[in-house]
């Protein structure tokens, strides 16, 4: 009984240092969006959580490591939405759909996230660059597997799986650079235009070839 | 005669004074693109050129003026290329082909001012990401307005033409962002295979409703 109380504490412990460290991460997030990496300061930082800078290191050992967190965080959620043991009873089809939506509703959550990672992985160091580098590349080759697979299935024609999940890739980077929040569209009607979309590219039949310039 | 003459050194003027706010133009967006706009001083920028600050004073009132000016260049070039006279003796359907390879060419050939300008647009004074934002609103409009025409002329099939639309800049976009000149992919299979995608997605058959989750 006692030892259970004390990895009830233990669990507690370890979800507020969870939850402190993504705080953190949150307000740096959005400070980097608002002002740029460059001119956000970590006392600004810790001012904005009204903490002490130590406070911060306790979490962070420094700015580059903060935006490296940020800027996989898109990517590394992605990655997991593709992998969800869930996902192995559909088809590829709907598989790729569901990921599809599940990425949607990532982007739209971590929006500045998405957007700080686009303006700011200049400023990555050269080995966390790489890192983050090797996580899109599986991205794309996993999402290109399951193209590959569908297609032997019959469920897609795609012709360079590949460059296809970079293309898919790409539409839902996209959508964190333009989407605005109870803007025009709605995240409803967002889901199932690139539903469509996604859908055209997977399944769309022979074109006629390029016209004679 | 002597008036052809003047003319001439006129428009040999005018020439050289282009040339020369292009150079200033090229230089800083390098320097934005390698170092951040906020990183480099006008100093920096006439460093490289070998010219005196009060130079660039002459063809460019200020930093901002210079990012204005590189921000809006993929922009301006791509309205320019949907709305060149000769293609008005073609289908709506060749059109697109056309207008999408030379967005594309545009992109490869301007990609850092493309980079420089999904990074720093938040360094644009509000009046200046105005005017921005209103070229990319007749991009899209003016793009839909194509792919509207194509859809009565039954060669297109697009459920939303100004989200096709902005889906269709979108991928334009994005290949600024991750292509490597020399990389993986030529120019040629990158053109070919926006090809397909474009063509997928302006002329995908009705799709099967959204499955039930």
């Amino acid at each position: 009984m006692a030892e259970e109380v004390v990895s009830d504490q233990a669990g507690l412990k370890a979800e507020i240092s969870d939850f402190k460290r993504r705080r953190i991460r949150e307000e740096a997030c959005h400070l980097f969006y608002q002002h740029g990496y460059e001119s956000t300061t970590l006392d600004a930082i810790a001012a904005a959580l009204h903490v002490t800078k130590p406070f911060i290191y306790g979490y962070y050992k420094n700015k580059s490591e903060l935006l490296l967190d940020i800027c996989s965080t898109g990517i590394s959620l992605s990655l997991a939405a593709l992998e969800e043991p869930d996902l192995e009873k559909h088809s590829h089809a709907d598989k790729l759909r569901r990921v599809v939506e599940r990425i949607t509703k990532l982007i739209l959550r971590y929006q500045e996230y998405i957007v700080v990672y686009v303006r700011e992985e200049k400023n990555l160091a050269p080995d966390q660059a790489r890192l983050i580098r090797k996580q899109r590349n599986a991205f794309d080759h996993r999402l290109a597997e399951l193209l590959m697979n569908g297609k032997r299935s019959g469920e897609f024609t795609v012709d360079d799986p590949l460059m296809t999940a970079n293309t898919i890739g790409g539409m839902l980077t996209w959508l964190s650079l333009w989407f605005v929040p109870g803007g025009k569209w709605s995240e409803t009607e967002i889901s199932a235009h690139l539903m469509r979309m996604v859908g055209a590219i997977t399944t769309h039949h022979t074109l006629e070839p390029a016209y004679a310039p």
